[in-house]
């Protein structure tokens, strides 16, 4: 790898382009006004989503393929949570005007492999100037005609609260690592996090097994992406659908287990990460009981609740502190 | 209007939803992980495109109506330019934490109001967090079994080149005086800019009729939206269609005649903007002769090209100097 002077748009494109893989789904690719894609059928599923350089990422704790591959996941799983199949991404990339070319290249490395492990392909995009690397990808994908879309609003009394995941908390570990300032990413080497690196990489770029959520996800009663937390996300769910969610802490030990050594030693608490941090992407469901599938885990239950201010979750029956991340910075 | 405190994610959205209009087409709208659209057929068209503070816009020399306007119509402009109608609109909106509410709610007043003359809906989208103020819009259309694309690589010699606009070079014009730095935008009034407000307004927000693309643009041979200037996007279509394009002085002779009064006061050359100027998203097209439609305006002719080096734009068979603009600053 080697760092190399800005081109023009087009030399920028001739270093992108051959990256993108294209499948017979793609009518017309990048180069014209607009892509042309055949869906399976005409129901689309849209979703987009951005990463804006020192509020989604810090340059010198991740990579640009890192970058690339969290900014595919994040809009993939928004697809896969409706229980469809993504298949096609459009990406705008925005950039300082001395962004070395490698740069560009990677990111676009970063986005297309994910996209292609999720069957997925990026179709077009657009390149523009910005004084922070953002990263702007709309992801798409179609349901089958007769096919319910997944929705928030499912969940019922008695369901099984479940995650697709089988350790939750490792993305918010990871972020307490860079912004404990002891980590430095270089080439695709985390220094500095001792045997906690995987943490690092797992918050930079996670890897969620998202084909969950267009597979055995089709048949939860209620589904979405852990973006922001498990109790804020699931607070959505309990509003959503008017029930209240119960998390079992005994469920949820191992993973608190797992990160206490590394917490001690920054002296955080490892249940604020199991139970607030986001970033994980992976598919948090509900399912009739007896009906979990394999590959969800099951972390809770969901319970009747009297009246709006029951819509929220608890823990073993008891309230949460705390209220996971709001880009705004107002409470749930 | 009154300026107020930052809201949460779930305030700004509040305030922001209220102005979606939601159609027949759209079985989930914002608020669940994706939006779920049903498109009149499974080709589906879709392209992206940002506006970002300070590279795109100046936040003193336009209004957020507008900036959500233009940020519409620059995406809708690439899915009229493929022959196809836009349908549905999905916008990532970054914004520092201070940003008024006032701000994401004009914004999405314009965003709205210009998706819905041209037909189409917001459906969702996504509020996050950003130094600069950025907006990137991703627009989706459909096209009908058996519609062929309009694409760049379609014209051939003796076809003549059009234009869906009466006027060129405001956008370009409204930008020098932007840049002169002696207009400043109050409200949605343009002071210091004398009779030519106008043009200032149309540069902050363009309002092409770009119904041409999807309705008697079907018929063009190449189309594309002038979104780089005249000779740029012309060598596009060029260098796609291996062919040489020939402006015609005559013809856009009027258009450097309004603007030549203004050119002279910025000590500036109103050939530059009608030739170089971009952002104004009209329909730039070629037609066999004989068969131009009502509401486009003969402004060149197709010639053929004996090379590469002859895949260019000349004016009345002449060089043209200049180069457009390119956001990274290399030549075309």
């Amino acid at each position: 790898m080697t760092s190399d002077a800005p081109l023009g748009e087009a030399g920028l494109l001739a270093r992108m382009l051959p990256h993108l893989s294209a499948s017979d789904r793609l009518e017309v690719g990048p180069g014209d006004d607009a892509a042309v894609v055949r869906l399976p059928s005409p129901r689309m599923v849209v979703t987009t989503d951005s990463l804006v350089e020192g509020h989604d990422f810090l340059p010198g704790a991740t990579t640009p393929a890192w970058i690339g591959r969290k900014a595919a996941v994040q809009n993939l799983a928004d697809v896969a949570a409706m229980g469809a199949r993504p298949l096609a991404l459009v990406v705008a990339l925005s950039a300082p005007a001395d962004t070395p070319a490698d740069v560009f290249e990677e990111l676009t490395i970063g986005l297309a492999g994910r996209a292609e492990a999720d069957g997925a392909e990026v179709v077009g995009g657009d390149l523009g100037r910005a004084e922070q690397l953002t990263v702007t990808v709309t992801a798409l994908g179609a349901l089958e005609e007769g096919q319910a879309p997944v929705l928030r609003s499912g969940a019922r009394p008695g369901d099984v609260l479940v995650i697709g995941s089988p350790r939750l908390g490792r993305s918010a570990a990871g972020l307490a690592l860079v912004l404990a300032g002891r980590i430095r990413v270089s080439g695709e080497e985390v220094e500095g996090a001792g045997p906690h690196g995987d943490l690092v990489i797992w918050h930079d770029a996670p890897e969620p097994d998202l084909s969950l959520g267009w597979t055995l996800g089709r048949g939860a009663s209620s589904m979405m992406d852990l973006s922001d937390g498990l109790v804020r996300d699931g607070t959505r769910i309990a509003r959503a659908s008017g029930v209240q969610l119960d998390l079992d802490r005994t469920a949820l030990g191992p993973d608190v287990a797992q990160l206490a050594p590394l917490a001690a030693e920054l002296d955080a608490d490892p249940w604020t990460w199991v139970l607030h941090g986001g970033e994980e992407h992976a598919m948090l469901a509900t399912f009739a009981p007896g009906a979990v599938p394999a590959g969800f885990r099951r972390i809770g239950r969901v319970r009747p609740a009297g009246g709006e201010k029951d819509h929220r979750v608890l823990l073993d029956g008891a309230e949460i502190p705390g209220s996971g991340f709001d880009h705004f910075g107002a409470s749930v």
